[in-house]
C-alpha cells in the first residue's frame, strides 16, 4: 500500500475554516471599538487571517474529503487555530509586559513570547484554561484581548461538539465506534440527515445556552441595581458574556485573577448548573427538545454522570462541613457553614469533574484535613465529562464500558463456556468497540505517565523541583483539559515557570486531550506503516 | 444458575498441599539441629500444620477438581501457606524483641504482631521481598526463623511456575489464554502430557539452578579459603544456600540486612545472570534442554525481555559512569569508574526489573544528580519479568501485546476497511486473548493507583507524612512483588512503620500481584453474579 491522502483536500478545506475563524475575530474587534482600544491589532489579525485562509484554498479550489482526509483536516484544524489565535496575543503585547506579547529583545525572549502564545491560545481552543498570563487584568490586557481569548474556547467547545456529534460518525472512523455503542436511542446518526444540519442544530443549543446564561447573570446586576440590592454587583455586561463564553465549552478561562471566586455567592450559583450541563452529551438536549426527556433517563451515560457528580459532591460537602478546610483564602469553610459548604462543593465537583476548572476556592492550598477533599477532586478530574459533551478527561461513557468489560472478563474466566456480551442500556456493545475504548483507556494513561515524569524531569533540568503531586497534576491538567493542577499549578497559580520544552509537550497534550488522540496519532502510524 | 462449586473438593486437595508444606518445614528443622538452636519452634510448626492440613484432607478424602475447583484451590493455597507460615515466625519470637514475634501484652500488641508475621510470610510465598522485621540480624533471629523466611520464597517461586505452566493451561482458564498466545512453539500446552509431568520437569530446571547457584558462590568461598584470597570471605555454606533460595524465585530476602551489598563484587558479578534466568519463561528452558535452543531467540518475548535488560542496562551504566550518583552508602559510584558503573546498573536493573529486589545501592537515596537514574529504575520496575517466569510485575508479553494492539488500533481507525490481526512471532493472537490482556493491564494499573491513594490517606491518619512517590513506590513494590521502593521504602528501608490496616491492603495487593488478580477475582465475581 502506498500513502494516498490527498492533503491539498485537506488543506484547501481549512482555508475555509480560517477564512471564517477571521470572520469571529469580528466580535474582539467590536469590543475594542465600544471601549475604545487597540483596534488596529484586530484589523491587521484579520488580514492576515484572511491572507491565510485564501492562500490555502487555493491549494484545491474543489476539495472532495474521504475519511482519512476529513482526519488529517481535524487534525490539521486544531493546529491552524492555535496558532492563527496567536496573532491578536503577539500584536497587542508589542512593547508592553504581557507574558504572551511579541518580545523581540532576544532570541530566548522572542521564542519564549511565542511559545507563550501559542500555549495561551491552545489552551484555549482546547478548551483547557491552563494560563501562562503572569497577570490577568484589565490592567495588562485590554478587553477586546482578553475577550478574543474568551471566544476561542467558546469557539473550541463549539468545533469539538460538532466535530464528535456530527462529523466523525460521519466519515466512520474511530471517536465513532463510541458514539455507535451508546447513542440516546439507536439513530443518533439520523439525529438530522446531513452533517450540515446535524452542525447547525447543535450550534443552536450551544448559543441558546450561552445567551441564557448571559442574560442570567446579566439580569442578576441589572437586577441588584434596581432594586438597590447587591445581587451582581460587578457582573457588568462584559463579565456576563465573558463567563458565558467560557462555561459551556468547559473552558475556565476568566477575566478577574480570582476567577468566580471575585463574584457574589449567587452568581457562583447560576454558575453551576451550567457547567454541569456543558458536560452532558449535547445530543441529549436535542431529543429533549423534540419532547422526548425520558432519553435522558434511559441514557446510561447520563444516569452515570449525574451519579457520579452527586456521589462526589455529597462526599466534598460532608468533609468541608465538617471543617476539613477551615482557613484558606479565597474559599475555607468554617465548621458547620451550610450554604458555604454545599455551595464549595458543588463549585468545585461541577467544575472539575467535567473539566472547567472554574475557581472559587484555592484547592491547592487545602492542607493537613483537607488531604482528602483533595483526592475527591483529583478524583473527580479522572472521571471527565460525557462523550459529545465539550467536557475533557477519559470521558464517562469509557469508564462505564472499561468496568463492565472487566466484569465480565473476570466472569467468563472462570466459566469460560458462558457467553456474555456486555450491554449498555439494554443495548449490546460492539466487540470492536470495547477493544477501542480499552486500548484508547490504556494510551491515555500512559501518554499521562510518560509526560508526568517528563514535566518533572525538564523541570529539575531548569532548577524547578515539582513534587510527584504537581508534576502528575500538569499532565492530568493539560491532556484532560481542565487547566488547574495542585501546588504551584493551583486555581490561582500559572503555567508560566516551565521550560519552552515542557510548555511545547504540553500544547501537544492538550491538543491530543482535546481531539482523543486517535485520529490525530492514527494518521501517523498509516503514514508510517504504508510507506515502510 | 446457582453457585454449585464443589468447595470441598478444594479444601480436601489443599490439606494434601498443607501436608506438604509441613514437610518442607524439616530443611528449617535441620538448620536448627545444626546450629543447636530453637529445635521445639519447628517440631511444633509441623505438627501443628499436620494437624490442620489432615483435618481439611477430611472434609473430602476424594476430592475431584473441576476448573472452577482448581481455580479455588489456587486462591485457597495461597492464602493458607502464608497462614500456616507464620507459625514459625509467631513461635520463635515469643519473648524476645522480634517484630513478627507473637506479643501478648496488650490486644493491639497482640493484633499488630500477628499482621506483621502474615505480612513476612505472604511477602515471602508471593516472592515479593518486601520485610517488617525491624532487625535483620542472627543476633534478632535464628538461623533456621531466616532461612524459613527464604525457604518461603523458594516455595513460592517454584508453587507460581507449575500453577502458570502445568496447572492453568490445563483448567483452561484466564492465564491460560496468554500462555496459548505465546507459546515457545505451539505445543507448550503437549510440553509433557499431564500436568504431574510437567510439574516435575519444571521442578527439576528450578533445583537445578538452585544447586548450580549454591554450588557457585559456596565453591567460590571454599576457593578463596585454598587460594589465601579473598574472593567471598562470608560467603558461608549457609548465606550460599540462602541467597540461592531467594534469587530463583526473584524473592529478594536477604539474612544480611545489607543484603548483596554484604558481599565482594566477585559474588554480586555471579548472582547477575541467575536474577536474569529467574525472569526468564522457564518451558522455555525445558526446550532449551532437549537441544531446541533456537526456540530461545525465536520467542518474542524473550528477545524483548533480553532487549529491554540491555537497553535500561546500558542508560543506567552510562548515568553511573557519568557521576550522576557520587555519594551514597552503599554503592555510589565515581565519575568514571568502569567496572563499578557497569556492576552497579547491571545489578540494579536486573534485581529491579524481573521483581528481585536485592540492592548493592541504596537508590532510595540517590538525590539530585540521580533523579534520571531513579527513572530508570522506576521504568524498569513496571516491565515485570516474563509469563511463566517467577518475576512479578506486569509481565513482559503483556506489554508487548498492549502496545501491538494500540498500533493496530491506530492504524484501523483510519483504515476501518483493513483487517489486521495481532501477531507475535508470527503467530496471530486470539482477540479474545488481546482483550482479557488489555483488560488485566487497566485492572492492574487501576488497583495499583487505588493503593497508592489508600496508603497515603491512611498514613496520614497515623501522623506519617509520604510523599507521592513513597506512595506510589509502596503500591507498585507490592502489587509487582517486587519489594523496595523510594525513600522510607528503600532497599535498606522497611515497611514496620504502616498502619495494620496498610499492611493487610498489601498483602492483598501481594496476593493479587501474585495470582495476576484474574482467578481470584473472577471466583468472587461469579459468586455474586450467580447468587442475584
Ligand atoms: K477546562
Ligand atoms: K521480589
Amino acid at each position: 500500500m502506498t500513502w494516498r491522502i490527498d492533503w491539498r483536500a485537506s488543506f484547501g478545506v481549512l482555508g475555509t475554516i480560517l477564512t471564517y475563524l477571521a470572520l469571529t475575530m469580528l466580535v474582539p474587534l467590536m469590543v475594542s471599538v465600544v471601549y475604545m482600544e487597540d483596534i488596529w491589532v484586530f484589523i491587521l489579525s484579520i488580514i492576515i487571517t484572511v491572507f491565510i485562509g485564501l492562500g490555502l484554498k487555493r491549494l484545491d479550489p474543489d476539495p472532495d474529503l474521504g475519511p482519512q482526509e476529513a482526519l488529517l483536516l481535524v487534525s490539521l484544524a486544531w493546529i491552524a487555530a492555535p496558532i492563527v489565535g496567536t496573532i491578536p496575543f503577539l500584536l497587542a503585547g508589542i512593547g508592553t509586559d504581557s507574558t504572551i506579547g511579541l518580545q523581540t529583545g532576544s532570541f530566548n525572549a522572542l521564542t519564549t513570547s511565542v511559545v507563550n502564545a501559542l500555549f495561551e491560545s491552545t489552551s484555549g481552543f482546547t478548551t483547557t484554561g491552563a494560563t501562562v498570563l503572569g497577570d490577568i487584568s484589565l490592567e495588562q490586557h485590554s478587553h477586546a484581548v482578553l475577550m478574543w481569548r474568551q471566544l476561542t474556547q467558546w469557539l473550541g467547545g463549539m468545533g469539538i461538539i460538532v466535530l464528535m456529534i456530527a462529523i466523525l460518525p460521519e466519515v466512520a472512523v474511530n471517536g465513532a465506534e463510541l458514539m455507535r455503542s451508546e447513542a440516546p436511542g439507536p439513530e443518533l446518526q439520523k439525529l438530522t440527515p446531513k452533517i450540515a444540519e446535524t452542525a447547525r442544530a447543535l450550534w443552536i443549543i450551544y448559543f441558546g445556552f450561552t445567551v441564557l446564561l448571559v442574560v442570567i447573570l446579566y439580569g442578576l446586576h441589572v437586577a441588584g441595581l434596581a432594586l438597590g440590592i447587591e445581587l451582581a454587583p460587578n457582573m457588568n455586561l462584559y463579565n456576563a458574556v465573558a463567563h458565558a463564553f467560557t462555561t459551556l465549552p468547559t473552558g475556565g478561562f476568566s477575566p478577574k485573577a480570582d476567577s468566580i471566586a471575585a463574584f457574589s455567592a449567587i452568581v457562583q450559583w447560576v454558575i453551576i448548573p451550567f457547567m454541569v450541563i456543558a458536560g452532558v452529551n449535547f445530543a441529549l438536549f436535542w431529543h429533549v427538545i423534540r419532547g422526548e426527556a425520558e432519553l435522558l433517563y434511559k441514557n446510561s451515560e447520563f444516569r452515570t454522570y449525574a451519579g457520579l457528580l452527586a456521589a462526589l459532591f455529597a462526599v466534598l460537602a460532608f468533609l468541608l462541613f465538617g471543617g476539613a478546610v477551615p482557613k484558606t483564602d479565597p474559599g475555607g469553610v468554617t465548621n458547620g457553614a451550610t450554604e458555604n459548604a454545599l455551595r464549595q462543593a458543588a463549585f468545585q465537583i461541577g467544575s472539575l469533574m467535567n473539566s472547567t476548572g472554574y475557581a472559587t476556592a484555592d484547592f491547592a492550598e487545602w492542607a493537613e484535613g483537607g488531604t482528602e477533599a483533595q483526592f475527591v477532586l483529583l478524583f473527580a478530574m479522572f472521571v471527565g465529562g460525557s462523550a459529545g459533551s465539550t467536557g475533557g478527561g477519559v470521558k464517562v461513557i469509557r469508564w462505564l464500558v472499561v468496568m463492565k468489560a472487566i466484569r465480565r472478563e473476570l466472569y467468563t474466566s472462570a466459566r469460560p463456556d458462558v457467553v456474555q456480551p456486555v450491554r449498555l442500556g439494554g443495548d449490546v456493545v460492539d466487540e470492536d468497540a470495547i477493544r477501542g475504548i480499552l486500548v484508547f483507556t490504556l494510551l491515555y494513561l500512559a501518554l499521562f505517565l510518560f509526560a508526568a515524569v517528563f514535566i518533572m524531569l525538564d523541570s529539575a533540568r531548569i532548577g524547578v523541583n515539582l513534587t510527584v503531586l504537581e508534576s502528575v497534576s500538569a499532565s492530568l491538567a493539560t491532556i484532560g483539559n481542565i487547566g488547574p493542577g495542585f501546588g504551584k499549578l493551583g486555581p490561582f497559580g500559572n503555567y508560566l515557570f516551565f521550560s519552552d520544552a515542557s510548555k511545547l509537550l504540553m500544547v501537544g497534550l492538550m491538543w491530543f486531550g482535546r481531539l482523543e488522540i486517535v485520529p490525530v496519532l492514527s494518521l501517523f502510524v498509516v503514514g508510517v506503516s504504508d510507506s515502510s
